[in-house]
């Protein structure tokens, strides 16, 4: 489904304790990013609150009304911190009985003895939702309204995400050059300013790094449109020499030559 | 400067488009969060949200007067992109002229010939504020009631984040027990709830995950009041023995031998 021209806008809401207590680092919010991105949609926004249930119906009222689509992360196991469908639920006013066919995807999975009222939970699903399929333990997300709601497990999520990805509104592209050298990122900042004001269009960010000891600066200059993308990057790559800086690696979708 | 008993909380807030991108993995979120629950200060909220003002200043004025602590990262090195410091003296409603104290430290470093306007830039401090160290590059971060506001390279914000933790309200510590085990979290999904509710003040969270195909749990047991929390670890032990599982790890803050 693509779009051409339209922007689409996406916001990530991560719950769970253990990524704000330091215990676990997300990783789901960048695999989110990077599959939305490549497809032209935007992650406008992300939060991470706890397993509270006003944080998180609050912060998914603000969401789902601010970005074309919400992703949410975390809170749909059997346990009792698993609170997140029922939020979603009363986020969006409506109840959340057992699903039907959530239940015999349980019962084919577990076998309909071993469906304990623990994992019987699972099957429980907002009244409209649509569910998303899970390969590797069974047990669904599910789409209501424009809200996808998924596991926290990185490789359940995973799989999530690339059961949804075909079923989303594409937006305009976003390329991406990104230019990589040796100078301090004040020695350029004037020239990038200036840049970036010329070629409407065309964002530029610069991100120093440290790496034994040595100071080296990627710049990444983003835009739909590849005219003024190009131009841009060659003028960058113009100025850096010009600076008496190394141009040590170049990575382009849209091409300089 | 502890202050047992008394609830100290905490907000992150992530400034840069490369997170939103995917470009960058984040891992300032993590860096911080342990260091505040070290000291007993809870994180309820985490923000990432692009270098674009308004969403800044909006989120900004959210989160400093619904938590203790504010700390924010990236958004205050020398180029065009970086507008961190602008919008955190707008949230304030102060002026940011140029500091002299950042001024010397920004002379000191790079000599007064080689302090271009751009590096000049990062001297711009909002009024009220009170510098935080750099030791890596020597573009100072600020504090200004409330907020802390550091760079993004993740050395350098380490570097300013453990300079600052000294200064910081203690809260009650946090203690976390951790049993490693081999079952299936619906295994003991009843139980856990129900030993969540048995003692008051215990927190419970379970986190499958999945190495080389095998399932495996660990579940976390927080609070500030180790008598409960060595009895609901003493109790969840037994449990999963009970259930036919095997405790394969466990890490203890509060003792249960």
């Amino acid at each position: 489904m693509s779009n051409t021209g339209k922007t689409i806008t996406a916001a990530i809401l991560v719950i769970g304790n253990e990524i704000l207590s330091g215990r676990t680092q997300d990783s789901n919010t960048q695999y989110i990013a990077e599959k939305l991105n490549g497809i032209g949609v935007r992650v406008g926004e992300v939060r991470v609150v706890p397993d509270i249930a006003d944080k998180i119906v609050t912060a998914l009222g603000t969401l789902r009304h601010n970005y074309t689509y919400v992703f949410t992360t975390g809170g749909i196991g059997p346990t009792h911190d698993d609170i997140t469908t029922e939020c979603i639920a009363r986020a969006f006013g409506v109840d959340c009985p057992i699903n039907a066919e959530a239940q015999q995807i349980l019962e084919a999975y577990y076998g309909a003895a071993e469906l304990t009222d623990a994992r019987l939970r699972m099957a429980r699903i907002p009244v409209g939702a649509t569910l998303i399929p899970n390969p590797v333990s069974a047990a669904p997300g599910f789409r209501i309204e424009n809200v996808h709601v998924m596991a926290g497990v990185p490789r359940i999520m995973q799989a999530m995400m690339d059961s949804i990805l075909g079923q989303l509104e594409h937006g305009t592209p976003m390329l991406s050059n990104t230019i990589a050298c040796d100078l301090g990122e004040s020695m350029i900042a004037a020239e990038m300013g200036a840049l970036e004001a010329e070629y409407a269009g065309v964002e530029i960010g610069s991100y120093p790094h440290y790496r034994v000891g040595s100071l080296s600066l990627s710049v990444v200059l983003r835009g739909t449109d590849a005219v003024p993308l190009v131009a841009a990057t060659r003028r960058l790559a113009q100025i850096i020499a010009a600076k008496g800086g190394t141009v040590k690696l170049m990575a382009l979708q849209a091409d300089i030559a």
